[in-house]
């Protein structure tokens, strides 16, 4: 008999509760497994013996259905990176200690890049440390940057909702006889997946988004000013979806930054921010993000009517239009953590392997944590226009399947319910 | 026999489209009506003879359940307030031209406050030129701001995806163990229904919003860091709902505001807008709304975590969350104005009387458009906490019915499918 424990990392999305109930579930049907530990903000948490039991907190079906349903962590989240721990193995110890106290014999880690390093680095302190503790590995991102694995949990409701959000804004945006442009910014610091999913909106016969800028393309403000006017002339209402990771160059340093590709490294220095406090070519303070500086120099620019709109923490929390493969997928690999630990490997990340996009067929299988830790993967070349500023008819057929379904929503007085613990339990 | 016209105007709301399909069902089973026209955008569609055969483009009840649930204005909408005709009747002219060469009985307008005015000024005219053409107009507008009404379609739905999407930020915003401050921007530029509706959330449990402000109340940037201050005392991730329309007194000029009252008089000149390209007390351009404003604001005073979050126009267009009760009483009253046409009426508006808040029971009545048109109507003081910053639990039953219910929502490759008119037919 062994207990185990699990914790949540990195930010929020609509997947990582659905999760922890596939790791809670698998492991309540285990013989070999007895309790099941929440670990209190991810990994800190397990550092300051800050374990919830999660039998005492989860019932019913019911309640595990709820949790499935509710955005964001349940048990919290931490950004915490661990040391090398060659250099200080403090804080290894101190984790140590409370898995041997606790007589955990695995521990699962739902997170994202980050997160994923510290499997890699637990799972070989533990065994430099001859201590028999599993390290498993669940992805989540809503940003799909992790290699190896086909998409992440969290992205396919994340890119649902700015598909479903996207095509009502193209119906109130359409609404005036005078032409305008609307900007949509969408998350994504280094890549462009979730604003890439916006093109599946042409599958179902819109025009729009007209214009899709990704962080793996150079942006250059006057070819944006250019795509713009060509897009005006044949559309009344143009919609453009931008990442908020994409950089404006310094147009004082031209050229620097024209070698970034979609291998996408940084062009350190040549980029003016748009971000808080620093001024822009404009002479202003940017506050906002790179939609609100788009939407000023429209303005100024064109001089139509024009607005943007930051789809900020709602598209990764609005787990009301969640996608049931994602919530159903994020469970089972939670659950197939739960069978490799038993299985014996550590030091693994469950990973998505598409067999096929038309029936969708996926298959869940493992990967080394040291070959996903600290790295990111970008949108295909072959995914993105050869203007740069557009996604391919070809590369929707990848994104369709992850926004299918939903599930039933229990609401309660006119709004979703969700499933929370009191938040003295989790003090 | 006669035809009849429908037109929509004014800011987008999911509910529009639900009136239009109740005048049209109503009016295909009069024997009375022939054809049913569409006005392209608004009362312009009327004044330059551009107008659709409805008849040719909703064939099905699928085609009208479809309608219900699209977003904004299928018809395209306008701001066009008409003149006094007193002083200048080119414009009715050319109006009543277009309805007598259409042999058009009956003009329905959908729309807000300046709409009424349209349908007042219409009716009038029309009785003074002894023209036989019903005018009737069918309310709308997410702010709930028309007087007489007890609630306006199109608000539910808006209060809905509010209330929905604040419990989601506020599972988003609680992850971390640091304290953090969100500040929720929602739309309301005189009233702060919509904002105030966000409290239905306390109804469920939840602890937040934790402050709420509306335009009816005076606005101090001091008292606000005060209030934040307090509430970070109590909680580790304070919520803050506030109304776009709330201003920022001059701190140079102090209680040139302070008689600010639920009246909802404006206080010109006292108050220094934080909107484009004002420059704000702190020397900075706001390029953004009042919800930027405070998290700099926060960030500079208090210097904790702090995010702002504007609902934009995702809270008008979210039709995939909309309200069951808003749409379906947004068909009623499309279909009550054509029987209160036919029953001789005019320059009329349809408005709601509520019998009971429990069970919600309300009756669809008449009122002169004269007495809606350019009139605004402001929360009453009962619902606003006497410290000025929150909703009392005793306006909840007024809020609360009007989210209530979902539609079946009918999906198309992962997203909702949307009834459209191509643009060569609205051109």
């Amino acid at each position: 008999m062994m207990n185990i424990a699990v914790a949540q990392s990195g930010g929020p999305t609509c997947a990582i509760n659905s999760s922890l109930v596939g790791v809670f579930k698998e492991a309540i049907k285990e013989p070999e497994i007895d309790a099941v530990f929440g670990s209190v903000n991810g990994i800190e948490g397990i550092i300051h013996n800050h374990l919830v039991d999660l039998k005492t907190l989860i019932f019913t079906n019911d309640d595990m259905e709820l949790l499935r349903q509710t955005p964001s962590t349940v048990l919290g989240s931490c950004r915490y990176k661990l040391p090398d721990y060659n250099e200080d193995d403090s804080v290894y110890k101190k984790i140590l200690e409370t898995l041997k106290q606790r007589q955990i014999g695995a521990f699962f880690y739902i997170g994202g890049n980050d997160s994923m390093d510290t499997v890699n680095k637990l799972s070989e302190y533990f065994r430099r440390e001859a201590a028999d503790i599993k390290v498993i590995g669940i992805p989540k991102t809503i940003d799909n940057d992790l290699c190896i694995t086909d998409h992440t949990p969290g992205f396919g409701s994340a890119a649902k909702y700015v598909a479903a959000t996207m095509q009502e804004i193209v119906r109130d945006s359409s609404v005036y006889s005078m032409p305008s442009v609307t900007i949509v910014e969408v998350m994504g610091r280094h890549a462009g997946w979730l604003t890439a999913s916006s093109a599946v909106l042409h599958d179902l016969g819109e025009t729009a988004p007209h214009l899709i800028y990704v962080p793996e393309r150079s942006f250059y403000v006057d070819a944006f000013m250019k795509d713009v006017r060509q897009e005006m002339a044949k559309h009344k209402a143009v919609i453009v979806a931008v990442s908020e990771g994409i950089e404006v160059p310094d147009v004082s340093a031209p050229a620097a930054c024209a070698e970034k590709n979609s291998g996408g490294e940084e062009c350190e220095g040549a980029a003016v921010s748009y971000r808080s406090g620093v001024v822009d070519n404009f002479g202003h303070k940017y506050l906002s993000g790179i939609g609100k500086y788009l939407e000023e120099a429209v303005r100024k620019e064109i001089g139509c009517k024009v607005r943007s709109i930051e789809l900020n923490v709602m598209q990764r929390c609005s787990s009301h239009i969640c996608s049931r493969t994602d919530i159903d997928e994020a469970e089972a690999v939670g659950a197939a953590g739960v069978r490799c630990a038993l299985s014996g490997e550590t030091g693994k990340v469950m990973v998505f392997r598409r067999v096929n996009d038309m029936p969708y067929t996926i298959v869940i299988e493992t990967a080394n944590a040291a070959n996903i830790a600290n790295n990111e993967k970008f949108l295909p070349d072959e995914f993105i226009t050869p203007t740069g500023n557009n996604i391919c008819d070809s590369a929707l057929k990848y994104f369709l399947p992850l926004i299918q379904g939903e599930l039933n929503i229990i609401m309660d007085r006119g709004i979703p319910k969700h499933f929370t613990i009191q938040e003295s339990v989790l003090k």
